[in-house]
């Protein structure tokens, strides 16, 4: 027998709809010179946010959204009753390391640029189960320390093919209440890891596209929807090569993701900021719905959203083994209260 | 209002009772020749598990134990609906790349050596709140792939003071259903963060017994029970510096922990095994548990148990940066089905 909570195998429906009662997204001066600057609460013109390390910086960014998505839903952090956090940084450090004063219940999370919708799913899932009644998801990333830690210190001047992306200096946080007023959370799809075989860290895009179209494909099936059913389909991040990718896989079976399809890498910068194939970072997703499509969902632009995260599966250690790289892709569906029905 | 699937603010009852339906447990030879070896599922007498790498076979570790643990449930890969998973190594790889070729929505975790009881707690809220049906939580370390990430190569024979634990070459996985037979998760406990000041990665023990003190406080508290309910309370691991200090902690409230509280780092290394503190990783714990106290359960002889990993949160950038070591514990109450009234 199957619980109406579970719509498929990766389907969980949330009944009771949590709602987004606060969110805030920081970035860094870069992002804030981008199409969608003016919708971050802060951007710091410091890339260091007045620290002496990059890794101290991304735990400053992050502590500082957390701050910011509170006081936006007029709570403190003694009513949260679970925050969900995660990174890209070894050992999830600037997670941990930016809420280790926060007297918090802590769920640490790992899913590479997917976390956003990792933490927001499972933040969804505690309040709906009744296991929490306020809940926050947060992630974050860094240029700065992601490049040190990737790909090369930043003296070092490496070049960047077309292809790659440029991880963004950003941080995003929810908070879901079982009460409150905002969008409201109605389903999560959980996503496979799908290995398309690529061994490229460059091109990341083409390494998730291959799981963003297994997930996307879940969601469909198992809610009974197309994309016509939504106002806004969006990917974070599988730049412009991912995204050509994930047209096309869907366009091999006949659907068209349409004019509704859009990318978190390739909303935040300008096409002249030189960022290759876009951004990319679990705080470039964080921070574009964080900032940008929850303030339009509220002023009605959109009313029934797809959020669908897309990581990418990698360490230095296993690409430097010679191992592929492998996708995953989480989704949730975020709707207005009157938009909810499945 | 509080629902009664939240017990407190920390603690989530979980009424239906998810079953563990299959465990298994594998590990290294060392572990093999311990108190606990008869109890492990497959001891590997080869350290790489017939793989070229440190990080590799500690995936076909994983990837062991996860196909023993389906074999005794009698299930499929197939049948799980969520597979929560997470290791030491940076980008949690080991995990990650051991479940590529599953078709299974898979959930990344990092909580360091507490991730066996925060993935256990995840897999049963999937399946009690009716968002899955069955779901699996799994784990591991390895003692080789650990060293060269965290202190130094193997090669370099680097010397360990007294207080510094070993980790464990070791995977545990258990199976959980909505349905079937087998001990019963009743309740999670979900940590805070605890930062006790300790900055030195040899002493883990003392760095994460501030953080088991405070969420089995919050247990009993939150479930109005005390250490004589229960027929085993475990850590994993504080090993004999940290256990010490969490006995002296509850000392001082005038709380006895008393005869029925062990910790799976002493449990899985005899004293003559030359590893100190004893064991530690999330191998540890993990192999502990689905290999021996699962097993003893069955036999009738702990009927409630308290299962509290603990994990010390650093990476070797953070503590090069000269941070402190915060520690986190997640607890899992499991009991025989009798017995599983909170």
């Amino acid at each position: 027998m199957t619980s109406k909570k579970k719509l498929g195998k990766h389907t969980a429906a949330f009944t009771s709809l949590p709602k987004i009662v606060g969110h805030a997204a920081v970035t860094g001066e870069k992002e804030g010179e981008g199409p969608l600057g003016k919708y971050f609460d802060y951007v710091s013109k410091d890339p260091y946010f007045n620290q002496s390390t990059w890794e101290k910086a991304e735990s400053e960014m992050q502590a500082t959204a957390f701050k910011l998505a509170l006081e936006k839903a007029k709570l403190t952090s003694n009513d949260v009753d679970r925050l969900y956090a995660g990174d890209l940084l070894n050992q999830c450090v600037s997670s941990s390391l930016a809420h280790k004063e926060d007297t918090i219940p802590y769920i640490g999370l790992y899913g590479a640029c997917s976390t956003m919708a990792e933490s927001l799913s499972l933040a969804a899932m505690a309040v709906d189960g009744g296991y929490a009644e306020i809940t926050g998801a947060i992630t974050s990333s860094h240029f700065c320390s992601a490049e040190k830690q990737y790909r090369m210190p930043l003296e070092y001047g490496g070049q960047r093919p077309p292809c790659a992306q440029w991880t963004v200096t950003g941080s995003g946080c929810l908070i879901l209440s079982k009460d409150g007023e905002g969008p409201v959370v109605c389903a999560s799809v959980t996503g496979e890891i799908v290995d398309a075989g690529i061994k490229d860290a460059n091109n990341m895009g083409a390494a998730m596209a291959p799981a963003a179209y297994s997930t996307l494909s879940a969601l469909f099936a198992e809610t009974g929807t197309s994309p016509q059913n939504y106002d806004l389909i969006v990917t974070g991040d599988l730049g412009k090569v991912g995204s050509e990718i994930l047209s096309d896989l869907f366009f091999e079976d006949g659907l068209d993701l349409g004019n509704v399809y859009n990318d978190c890498g390739m909303m935040i910068f300008a096409p002249g900021q030189d960022t290759h194939s876009g951004g990319s970072g679990c705080g470039c997703s964080a921070a574009v719905l964080s900032g940008y499509i929850l303030n339009q969902m509220k002023l009605g632009i959109y009313r029934r959203v797809i959020f669908a995260g897309t990581g990418a599966l990698h360490s230095p250690i296993s690409i430097n083994q010679g191992a592929s790289i492998p996708g995953i892709c989480h989704a949730v569906i975020i709707a207005d209260k009157k938009e909810s029905a499945i």
